[in-house]
């Protein structure tokens, strides 16, 4: 299933896109997308034979305030966990060795907007950089795993992120990545959250992002160092994973940081735009804050 | 104001302390101490007037399920954002040099106990250690604050915060310190959340821990690198703070880490108890996870 949650900031509905790429109301069976309806296997099972049985309601998305306006496809998220360096190829052009361990920061759930929302650069920014990544969503309480595969068993689906990164903050004023991945607006998801019995293999997924028409990012999840299954497995030892929570599982090559002088990062008006293979595509405009 | 949430886990109801040390129930006014009560200014004032007016009803604690149990003194935190390296003393006693800037990483809300609760010392962890914090509590919104008078006038009120850090997951696991502090259990908040017109000045108050008994941390906010005044005001140029956000901001000297061999990490059994002058105290028994 596609899931994902339409309308204003803050008030959105939860909808299902169907196989005819109807835009279904899901509001009159489910109270939202978020942690609970992830963790009641009952609830998506309502929602999966409603949607068989046709006995979903159009949604008139244009009729809704702000039209079609797609908002985070998961509501009360309870923390993002993501992975650096997770890419041979962005290792590579970012001059770091390749981890022999994952690298594990955090963004806060505050900072996530929709697909198409704004992001905003911060003030004083000169290097807010975008990175494509694949992020998971927890569907099981996750301690401890043993294998890769009870750690898929713990994924309830895969949605697009944009890990928006100021990398003066990140690199350059002392200590840890957190200060450049947490300024407001610095974490477009969705637009679906894609459930993961329709994402039959996540080591194979294209993944791709322009600035302003230019392709930057051209990727795989193939190429990646760890995992999904490895870093769901691997996080559950050093953290308890809840539903609801979301792993961004790092970015491919092709990052602002990773070119030659001038690095072209992005300035109020860029336009970027980001894909990956059957979770959908997002753009957002670049604005100053 | 002292507040707080009496009850068992996931149950709380909100409470005040009284200058009689009498337990006033606040569930007749106030849903929860929560973020946003403590963005509804007038909310607060019904409550100080309720308390200074005697209209509060005692709180029969000892009639509760689990008694008198008292779990943190906030609920529905948005980010925990901490600060390290931020004590002189602790600075030394690492070895690092004092830091030009705030050293910035996070918590996850999902980390957070009560005060007196178990802590789980994770499997395969030999190094769990202590950290006696100051947490500040944000009550307004805070964006690009331009002075330190801004800065504490955006803080909701103070807590004791042990920020409990597995050492070999921070720094001997790659990369990035989030790894050895997040794991479940590893954030005891509370008693109370102190207003801050109780707190006249956030610079001088006296910490303390103790681990079986053994004075092992006794320190001073007047130690402090960044003060809580700067720690906000330079938060809020790297990231929005919301009412409900909490700020670490960082432990004097005296952890296990900073100590000859054999250092004394934590084992189960152990039992680590810390305070914060005016600001309460707790008691934590390790406990294998």
């Amino acid at each position: 299933m596609k899931l994902l949650r339409v309308g204003p900031a803050g008030a959105e509905r939860p909808a299902l896109l169907d196989e005819d790429n109807t835009l279904r109301d899901l509001s009159g069976i489910v109270a939202d997308i978020d942690p609970a309806l992830l963790a009641d296997p009952a609830a998506l099972d309502r929602v999966r034979a409603a949607a068989a049985a046709g006995r979903l309601p159009e949604m008139a998305a244009a009729a809704e305030p702000e039209g079609a306006r797609i908002g985070p496809p998961l509501a009360r998220i309870g923390k993002i966990v993501c992975i650096g360096l997770n890419f041979h190829d962005h290792a590579r052009e970012t001059g770091a060795a390749v981890p022999e361990e994952p690298i594990v920061f955090m963004k806060a759930p505050d900072t996530v907007v929709g697909p198409h929302d704004t992001v905003l650069i911060p003030r004083g920014s000169e290097k807010t950089d975008w990175e494509v990544e694949l992020a998971v969503v927890i569907g099981r309480t996750a301690r401890c795993l043993d294998s890769h595969e009870e750690a898929l068993a713990h994924v309830a689906g895969y949605t697009v992120g944009n890990d928006v990164s100021e990398r003066a903050f990140q690199i350059e004023r002392g200590g840890q990545w957190d200060k450049g991945k947490n300024c407001e607006t610095f974490n477009p998801l969705g637009p679906w959250l894609v459930t993961a019995d329709e994402v039959p293999d996540p080591q194979a997924l294209e993944m791709r992002l322009w600035v302003n028409g230019e392709l930057r990012q051209d990727g795989s999840t193939a190429d990646q160092i760890f995992s999904v299954a490895e870093v769901v497995r691997y996080l559950s030892h050093f953290m308890t994973l809840y539903p609801g929570d979301v792993v961004s599982t790092g970015t491919p090559a092709g990052v602002a940081m990773g070119m030659a002088e001038p690095k072209p990062y992005l300035r109020a008006g860029d336009v970027v735009e980001l894909e990956i293979e059957g979770l959908g595509r997002q753009r957002q405009v670049m604005k100053s804050a």
